[in-house]
């Protein structure tokens, strides 16, 4: 077995109309359906849409971290 | 009807007792009886007071993006 | 009594396994347990790790500032 | 006459279908409908929307730079 | 149907002999005919090469943005 | 009474012959014969002209920050 | 054929007990193993893991540009 | 034959009544009068001066990079 | 004897009703009654407060470095 | 036992005659003899010092991050 | 005569005993001994030594920009 | 003899087959045959090319620092 890996980070935006704690679990929920060994995310931004004088949507970008199988 | 627009952006800081997402509310309700047409958010910073060993305050600096009238 | 103050400012990390909120609250009871006159917060990234295709623990890195004793 | 003046810096969104110069140009013209003495700008961010596999519009954020008035 | 989508960000640079606004539109052109659903781009940098004192080539590094299908 | 607030940040340039901080104030002065409630400010950038080899402008981007009224 | 080219930009992750150097080599070899065309990279973050008051990792994050065929 | 190169980068300033790429193309032409091999350029801020509410001159700058002679 | 040394660098904040450079030395002065061998100091962030449309204090935020002593 | 830690983060500059490598290690080394259960560090800024047309010095700018003991 | 200008930006660094505006101004001043049509100047770090718990020196890093003879 | 130096900054980039420290003391060598004082050096960037999957060379760009002569 190797002792050292190789990760990849991948771009993501999540989005939630509740909180930004949703937006990012909605995307790391999304991300892992398609990519295995999702290990940790980073989030580079926060903004969101307006509606009517409210927030409307949070979203949320993160970078997500994941090993690359047999690496 | 013109095919583009003009949009400003400008900057407040919404302060809350209870959490990040509301104080990211408030803003967007103070800055939304002021100005028409807010249509999104960017988060520059979140900070905050401490009281007594607590968050007394999460303060969230906030872009705000309205399109102006008639343009 | 002196008409300026002098602050220092120290880098910390708070973990939940609930929310971002909570993360920096905990950062914050952990800080103050042990350093006295913190008076403000700036939030400098939002991390976290992901167990099983969900947010394991969200990470909050905070610069906490307090007042020099005495300055 | 004062040997100093004071100038005050607006964010604004300029967009355009044909180029990134026309965004800048259409943003500078709104802005100088309402306000005097504008002087310069600097582009913050550029970015677009796509349709159809082609942009659809060229986003430009600028920095515009205009003198207070009597300062 | 869902009320929130996750979009995936991917970089690419795109370059012109003619401009910069052409070099963004090979890079999006190139980018659609592999990826559906692309909605926005961002600009990170521009350069380019110099070729007997003059510009060879525009390259523009772009962040695109697109829906992830059934998110 | 509420027990929050929402402040708006501005960004004004001030200049001065003498000195830095004299730059600042100028602009601070200008700023506060047209808002109330003007609160800090934040340096953001410094830079001058020069005529004939010496500083002729220090010119000093600020951001000011006010509480808005009522909020 | 076309006289402009296209290029994508991935974000890897290298890891070696022994430099710094060596992990830059470890991710250029595991992403030239799946993809073609790998013509530059970029340095975005060093960092490591510590074990026994000594580097156990370091860590280097890459970007990684290479052409995309037939662009 | 030296295998490895030494390069400086030196940074101008562009200007154009037209446009952001002939701004690009003036600071290159100039840059080559004077310096041999010159190779990239890295484009570090876009700006300009308004004149009656239009687009006076675009101004970048740049990063120019050229190899050093015998290096 | 090491050929060799190790420093820390801690963030601290300087306030002067009088000038930046009064901060500056303020910041300096309480920071050196505390930690020997204060080698250098770099200035992160120049702020302030305002009172009744004047500066009320300057506020300098500094990194200050030191030898970590039989390093 | 509690189910999150806390952790504490402090710049420190190692440096050493050899290479950029060894600066790490040596600020490591120093760091853990006083302070325990270091887990990470995060390079800052590599620079040095010329000596004789020769890097007389590599010195490297970390953050190394602890957990705090008993959080 | 040209309708546009082509301008250079070096980077120099002033120091003082006094002030960070005399180091500015000793900057400017060595410079313009050695380059004609020196226009402006911006501010890129301000930093020092510290002798015996004082500032001993300020070290102010400008950008200094000037008109290439005859662009 | 003056008791304040003024500095200048320039800008190169340094290359090596072999290893990023050799990259870096390449740029000092060259650097040094053509400038007399040079006294530090930061790394800004490390780049480099692929080749056959290999790291083909490193590329370090770097900003020099040297006392300009009789200041």
């Amino acid at each position: 077995m190797s002792d050292h890996h190789v990760y990849k980070k991948v771009e993501i935006v999540g989005s939630s109309r509740v909180s930004i704690d949703e937006a990012i679990n909605n995307a790391i929920a999304e991300c892992s359906k398609r990519i295995k060994n999702v290990e940790w995310f980073e989030v580079q931004e926060t903004r969101g849409h307006v509606e009517n004088g409210k927030v409307g949507h949070y979203q949320v970008v993160l970078k997500v971290g994941f090993r690359i199988e047999n690496s």
